[in-house]
């Protein structure tokens, strides 16, 4: 028999390879002779890097770069085992926690620090970036990220505009001639599950914006500044990225990355599947199990469980999740292809208490969910 | 398939007809033309009248009696459908929960409404009676319970004594000639899975008396009230009380419910699987289903499941567990038969939101258990 496992992590409580390892635990316990394939996942969000370096056998790099306000911090990203390949989180340089509460102001902050990331990247020699792009801080339209590889993005009196969302609205003209020449030798994938433009009511400023620290006036004032900047791109290079969709994620950051070569915004969970090669894994597999830390109505909108179901689907293979705890509106996950799903919460404890039993309570339930598959009763 | 459901109650939560009720909902959702068979269960605690009420279609009735303190309170106690046999739980009239904290006083309290009781159920014409011990106020021996059914206790002036553990002191002659003659005809089941012996270092009063509000002078007071009572009994009638196993139940009660004809006390689980005719059920079933409120090691020793799957592994059925919370020691509960156990726990909540979602988290556990069962690939 062949098990595969492939869980997404439990957000503050165990990465993915973690959960994958609790859940062998407790089947190894009932199927000691099964074969069990571990494949960490990810839909794209926190612990992308993590679930791709556990996956691949890859490793953590550290990289100084400029913080949405332009400090300096250390930033985190992965190679893969096989250095083809980088794996970034937007949120490691831009990140919204990268900025103390009381100083959130998008229009100050700057995507430059992930354009750093991908800089760094380019020096490995790699051949592909997954770009994942939740969590930022910014709503800069991704400008000060093609600044730091190269893009001038200038005034009316030719000077280099400001950091930060607010300096769009000074800009005259954008000259790409000085991008980093490698961007055209890789390609791209960014993570991307939402579909929000560029601009207006759906826009990055007007749903994004205010839990980054927008006022409604900033939210306008962004908006327009990103409007004015799709405005002067569309003059220059004939290509709108004010409605593609996408292109209001991550502050913008979806549109300005559709000036650079390769690029292309995916969902999340399908580059991830692709990366970690998992339909080579269920194609022969007997078993599927995945999971993730809170399981809802919003799993069957392309989280990792969604995606690891729709592959072992299309093999018609069964599929287990488990799960850190199941909200009552998940049912929907049964049309998706997960046959059942169990919590694994034993007790009614706090959060703090709860998250640390996590691997206990998962060995145990995945060794409860295998007893009973051992069961003879219903073998018929 | 023949399913059987016998699970306890969930405290404060759902009685076992309703937990019962709730597994099978579930179930039905995913093999709607299986056969379903609800047993309440007990094990003769708490919710031991309403599960033998509902296993039997019996009626509740409410008889003013006694309470500990002396005041009268409305107990509430069970007859079977078929007005055979009586449950009766002494806690509804002798229980700790009629003495209010500060009130808490063994050498006070007495067991003469169980006493009354046991009369209501003889003038009801039954030929049986179940009696759970579980959670009384009293330290008595049972004394106060054998005064209201028309035992005299004397002291040494002929006169009846007080009630209350402490007045056994006083006793010098007891005379039995009056009891109730009606007791002999009937069978008494006591419930009573402990076996602390009456007197001594795990008596009644060393071990019970102190959660009945005992000091320890008290305890000491009310252990040689004890011993001065069984001396007496031994003296009479030629019966070491003191010694036996059980007699320390319920301050004492076990003792005292020897002076009755045919008496017996049992391990309260057993007598319920009697009662309910679990047997017969299980004899024939494809799976069984229990449960209860909490699950741990002591579940073993006797509880509802340990006794539900007891039976089932006579027969060498397929037993699963649903539980309202699953403590770490539980895996013992593998070796008394149970193959599988789920907590039914679904967020991270306080105890009076879990309380509530009670039935709902039954439901969806039951569910996703049975959709697990159905899966294919475990068929081999």
């Amino acid at each position: 028999m062949k098990i595969v496992i492939a869980p997404d992590s439990f957000k503050e409580s165990l990465t993915s390879l973690e959960v994958a390892s609790a859940i062998e635990t407790g089947f190894k316990k009932v199927f000691p002779h099964a074969q069990y394939i571990k494949v960490p996942m990810a839909d794209g969000g926190e612990g992308t890097v993590r679930s791709l370096i556990d996956a691949t056998q890859g490793n953590l790099i550290s990289t100084a770069v400029i913080a949405p306000l332009g400090n300096t911090v250390s930033a985190t990203w992965g190679l893969s085992g096989n250095k083809d390949t980088a794996f970034i989180e937007m949120a490691a340089s831009s990140g919204l926690h990268l900025v103390p509460f009381e100083q959130r102001n998008p229009l100050k902050t700057t995507s430059f620090g992930t354009g750093q990331l991908i800089k760094a990247a380019l020096e490995c020699g790699i051949k592909k970036i997954i770009l994942g792009i939740g969590g930022s801080a910014t709503n800069d339209g991704g400008v000060g990220m093609l600044q730091a590889l190269g893009g001038r993005f200038l005034d009316k009196d030719q000077r280099e505009i400001q950091l930060g969302g607010e300096s769009l609205q000074t800009l005259s003209k954008i000259d790409l001639t000085h991008l980093d020449p490698r961007l055209k030798e890789i390609e791209i994938q960014v993570a991307c599950d939402v579909t929000n433009p560029l601009c207006g009511p759906n826009g990055a400023s007007a749903i994004f914006g205010p839990q980054k620290g927008a006022t409604a006036e900033m939210v306008q004032q962004l908006d327009h500044a990103l409007h004015h900047f799709s405005t002067i791109v569309e003059q220059q290079y004939h290509l709108n990225i004010r409605e593609q969709s996408g292109s209001g994620a991550a502050g913008g950051m979806g549109a300005g990355l559709l000036l650079l070569p390769n690029v292309r915004l995916q969902s999340g969970v399908e580059i991830i599947i692709n990366a970690v090669n998992l339909i080579k894994q269920v194609e022969n597999a007997d078993l599927i199990i995945t999971g993730e830390g809170r399981m809802d109505s919003q799993t069957a909108q392309g989280k990792t469980p969604a995606g690891v179901a729709k592959v072992a689907k299309y093999f018609n293979k069964p599929v287990i999740a488990i799960v850190g705890s199941l909200k009552e509106d998940y049912e929907v996950v049964y049309d998706i292809g997960i046959d059942a799903v169990f919590p694994i919460l034993h007790q009614v404890e706090n959060l703090d208490v709860t998250l640390k039993k996590g691997k206990e309570n998962l060995i145990s339930t995945a060794q409860n969910i295998a007893r009973l598959c051992q069961l003879t009763v219903f073998k018929q």
